[in-house]
């Protein structure tokens, strides 16, 4: 018998909706583009901090805001289908994706991701 | 009493030369000299680094160049009188400082500082 990770996208646990070929595509698409978008925002401002460097500190400065970038990156976009809903979630939330980009999911996805969005709304309004 | 740290500069351990009033000064000049020299040089590749930044590796690059940097330059740059004839012996080795900008210091420590340089020229040759 194979180990959960491995089956992880072909047999979902108990309440983890079940992404079609058709969904697996829309979603890396989306997920792929909002990754770009946030990789290009950091790469502008690295730039524009690198040509801005006066003295050392604005050197560790620029380190510093790449290694913070790096690891919310690493943390944030997370492709396994049973986080992807929140994933999207977030995504939506931060306006780093548009819910056009998620035309063609199910319902029951949309209403998660959308859910989840404004949870997080409702987290920092708080 | 106070402790052995608070008192490293007026009353040097066994083996540890004295630094003079005006070998301080000396020191001093030379040491933030090659440490800006060694900045600005970090700071030029910074900004050509980020200028090239064509994809999210080379910004893990540009990333990781930093974090070696400061790291390096913090081990290097050890301004402790205790350290300082090894800290201009690599210096000296590095080509980061010319030796006339060590002239004034007494010649024990000028002997000090070649024979460390030496060192690391034969270890680099070996």
């Amino acid at each position: 018998m194979s180990s959960p990770s491995a089956n992880q996208n072909t047999y979902p646990y108990q309440n983890e909706p079940t992404w079609s070929k058709s969904e697996k595509a829309i979603a890396r698409t989306a997920f792929d583009a909002a990754l770009g978008r946030e990789l290009h925002e950091v790469i502008q401002r690295a730039r524009q901090m690198a040509s801005e460097i006066q003295q050392s500190s604005d050197l560790w400065d620029l380190e510093h805001y790449l290694t913070e970038r790096r690891r919310e990156i690493d943390r944030k976009y997370d492709y396994r289908y049973s986080q992807l809903t929140h994933v999207f979630g977030r995504l939506l939330h931060e306006k780093r994706l548009h819910e056009e980009e998620l035309r063609g999911l199910q319902e029951d996805k949309l209403k998660s991701i959308r859910s989840f969005a404004q949870f997080l709304a409702g987290d920092t309004a708080a």
